[in-house]
């Protein structure tokens, strides 16, 4: 129940971020309620079209379909405020980045997965949400582009939670603790501005 | 055998929407081809992947992918007299989605699915093959941008197929009248010049 | 062993024109890394999700995902002595097409598809990581637009040996024939600029 909570605020989170890249757009309104869903729910798609767990339980569970709707419909009727309320959107999509690439690779560990294939799936699941927006929206996915810091911390917190499982040491304090780090590097790399290496320029 | 005519129908009109996107880009024979498989086959496929029933019927059945490379070479050899019969491009593209939506909503639904993830895979195969077609030609997807009431039409359709399910009441004549409903709004859409609701414009 | 030996190549080969490209975009270290990845891995996990052959063996086999890591690695810190052997990128690029269009065949007609489908599936194999890597570097896929004979040698050595397979003469003569086929015909039209036909433009 908990659960569900903590995934319908990271649903919910990524598909403000979908809805409001459409609106951008200028995007129609199906162009931001298939945004607010892509963001919300591809993630989560894409890790289930992998682990072959389909359908997609984002496009089963009616919740979870509900939560991006949502946040769909309030982006469409109120973007000039979600808009403003930006930093806290960005907050609770840290949340929903350390939700989804923890939960995806325990789910894809249960399904019996090895650990870094778990790892993979866990950080498709946290990322491929904001790239499939990116793409629908014609433009390259932000988590390649943008030095921002986004997919690294989802790496690591996927790592640690894959290797306690491949020691057996999996509990739930390594869980929430894995999320707490993941979403802790992407808050501090969002404060101090932190950014991700880009190769050195061509000597010629 | 109706049934595979109309499929052979609504796969080749939407090829033909593809290999016109891909003379228009400049693209080559391979382009052509390839845009008017993606976007004759592509939504069947992406519905396929998402139910599990792989490997897909649009590249197992040999005579889909004939009609689809069929309107390819079409394209590709008279493309200028391709272009001249838009109008009817566009009626067959209405059929298509009307047939797609409504054939993609049953077998998911007979595959098991919840309704309203019936509705959600059914609109995507209407929808996807032109997505994919646009994405290809490194373009945001039409449906999402340009106001034009596809998907909309699509999504009532699908709805009530799904809910005639639901209630126990489905029926071929409920079948074939919510086709009849997708194209018949569809191309009221198309001749009336009806649009999808925009976000309205932030105020500062 | 030897077949593991030309995957690694393989994969290596791609994901290096996968770093390249993300280079040249001015991507950071995750676009490095992803599109490697996704160039050296795409196609083979496009096919695994088709064939439903679950999680795809390209992110469950660690040596592979380590092949692409490798690749992208290099690419990040010493992309100008890279971009410096393009010839050797594009030769090796060339024995990928041809390993990876026949292995993709192979692998489709072993899981019981249909001569015709388990073509589809190994020229997707060949060609889609590249389409991958361009759509995510925010581009048209090259293979439909360049004209470079890239797709067509892989449609004609995965034929020969869906056909052989269909005959009923499958012998690894002919898989190794196929691939050479592949392999020179690119070569071939590397050196020779041969060019994949383009639609004539319209009349008026």
């Amino acid at each position: 129940m908990a659960l569900l909570a903590l995934d319908l605020v990271g649903v919910f989170a990524f598909a403000l971020s979908g809805g409001l890249a459409a609106v951008r757009k200028r995007f129609d309104v199906v162009g931001v309620l298939v945004l607010a869903a892509a963001a919300g729910l591809g993630g989560g798609i894409l890790r289930d079209v992998l682990i072959g767990a389909v359908p997609p339980v984002n496009i089963s569970d009616w919740r979870l379909l509900a939560a991006a709707t949502a946040a769909g419909l309030l982006t469409f009727f109120f973007h000039p405020r979600v808009s403003r309320i930006q930093q806290l959107v960005l907050v609770l999509d840290a949340v929903g980045l350390g939700l989804f690439a923890v939960a995806g690779t325990l789910k894809a560990l249960e399904l019996g997965t090895t650990p870094h294939t778990a790892v993979v799936v866990g950080v498709l699941t946290g990322v491929g949400g904001g790239a499939i927006r990116d793409l629908l929206a014609g433009e390259p996915p932000r988590v390649l582009a943008h030095r921002e810091l986004y997919a690294i911390p989802a790496v690591l917190g996927a790592s640690v939670v894959a290797v306690a499982w491949w020691a057996g040491v999996a509990h739930p304090a390594i869980t929430w603790g894995s999320v707490a780090l993941v979403v802790t590097l992407r808050l501090l790399a969002l404060w101090r501005n932190w950014q991700a290496p880009a190769p050195r320029p061509p000597l010629g």
